[in-house]
């Protein structure tokens, strides 16, 4: 296992903890049971990878056969459950605010890793030559898990409730894929990941806005 | 085709058979025209097969070359469906409860068959000794057909909502997974299939309850 | 690149157009921003063509390699978005109408063209003796990314409200794959789309209606 093996293993776990967080916190503000916490902590931190795995054809996915991945999501979306369940939530006052700092930053780290990772993957599979591929392929694993957290959990997508979600992404693949042709796909990754955390971040903060079309007669159905 | 194929071809077609019937009733408690509620039975009957083969390199899926299942599941909703129109729905006041009975078998027998034939699938494509992959494996089988059904008829899935649902698909391919080194695939199918069985209706007639978390404060959006 | 590959493009540039359309018009009616808007024309347009790739064992999925479905999607996308921003949504009082009568061609159109781009692909990939797997693949693809699209947006799927919707696909489906053995897959191609667009616009005229279960209890939850 060459160091930029471990590298990419220490990105991944990191990753998996952070979107297994995410999906623990949506669980628990869904009122889920311990075990519906721990379902949407693991579909959220592996469904990206899982993703990822099938779109480049690593067929059966990793997450699959290294029980590493899932074992980690399980421990993390227990231990969030535990915090929730014994202490944090008692002090209702800062709740929400708390909720919805940590759901940021946690899937932020998460988008940005698992972007990062799927281009990676595109990589190591043989597309290194394929802008375009590894753009997308990165996207679609950074976003896929999150996705796939949101509509189980039947609430609005995050990429489309949230500020320049999308677009954070296809940024942060964009810089790693082109980064990865000079500087070598090791820098080109944590440079991926830190744009990615620090558009999300700002466009949480400065709030902004984009045009949306405004409906004037509310159509139902 | 062996016997051991022959128990297999069973298997799948009861679970075939059960999860059309889940997905028909779900479809027709949803208000669902007759094609929808055709559309719905085939995707909970095709869906955790379809699944099951992607993820184990079966491409196409089994359920795409065979149209045994396709069929079956069409035809069962059909029956499902002329059931509710003309006849057992009239007696209104026993309805949801005679539902709800249903819906829990028919998608215990699904979840249990579909859990061991999904493990029964690693193990025909060369992963028998990965004990990991054939847990996970046979989860995702189990519980895809179900969770495809729910999320697309946009009713609460029932992998979140039911006591220990997840949890005794897993057992299942636990017990299947280790069982079939010892006593073979064909016992340790029908142990698995018993098991999540088992687990699913004391779950539900005991109404086990778990830790859950309540939000004091309910934060809306 | 032979007569018919240029054909079969070209039906591809069509339905992602029409496909990309569809999605930027559900979007701004859930008054998505325009990143938004354009996450929804892309998924639904590249949709359907990631399934059958995935589906018939191209991976990775050709809309991964080229970019040109994906850029059709963004650009068409974001100038639905310019025209209800600026010009058409101004004059409210036809909005509804045209809103419906634009959703139901364009859907129309790319249902019809990607059933039938699927039973292709299932050719292609020398499976063009299995008359199931090529109407199953095609439905398939056909209905696929309509489906990821409303499951995505958190609308009712088309598929269950609209009339005769999968009905059209596998119809056209089934048309195709059987001309194709005696007229030649060009033929057959036009022939599947003509019939699914005839289907889908005579059941919305004449508001085909179908049996349905009424409830007369309503069931809760």
């Amino acid at each position: 296992m060459s160091v930029q093996d471990n590298i990419v293993f220490i990105l991944e776990i990191i990753g998996t903890v952070a979107f297994a967080v995410s999906g623990a916190l949506v669980g628990i503000r869904k009122s889920m049971d311990i075990f519906g916490v721990c379902v949407l902590g693991v579909v959220t931190a592996v469904g990206g990878g899982a993703i990822r795995d099938v779109v480049v054809g690593i067929i059966p996915p990793n997450v699959f056969r290294d029980p590493v991945y899932a074992t980690v999501a399980v421990l993390v979306s227990c231990l969030v459950f535990g915090v929730a369940y014994f202490r944090s939530f008692r002090s209702s006052g800062r709740l929400g605010k708390l909720y919805d700092g940590a759901m940021l930053l946690m899937d932020a780290v998460g988008l940005g890793i698992f972007t990062v990772v799927g281009v990676n993957a595109g990589i190591q599979q043989g597309h290194g030559d394929n802008t375009f591929l590894l753009i997308f392929t990165g996207t679609v694993t950074g976003v896929g898990g999150g996705l796939l957290r949101d509509i189980m959990a039947g609430v609005p997508p995050y990429i489309f409730v949230r500020h320049i979600y999308a677009c954070a992404s296809i940024a942060g693949a964009v810089a790693c894929t082109l980064l990865y042709r000079t500087t070598g796909i090791t820098t080109a990754m944590f440079a991926g990941v830190l744009l990615v955390l620090g558009i999300r971040c700002l466009a949480s903060h400065y709030r902004w806005n984009l045009p949306r079309v405004r409906m004037e007669e509310q159509v139902t159905k």
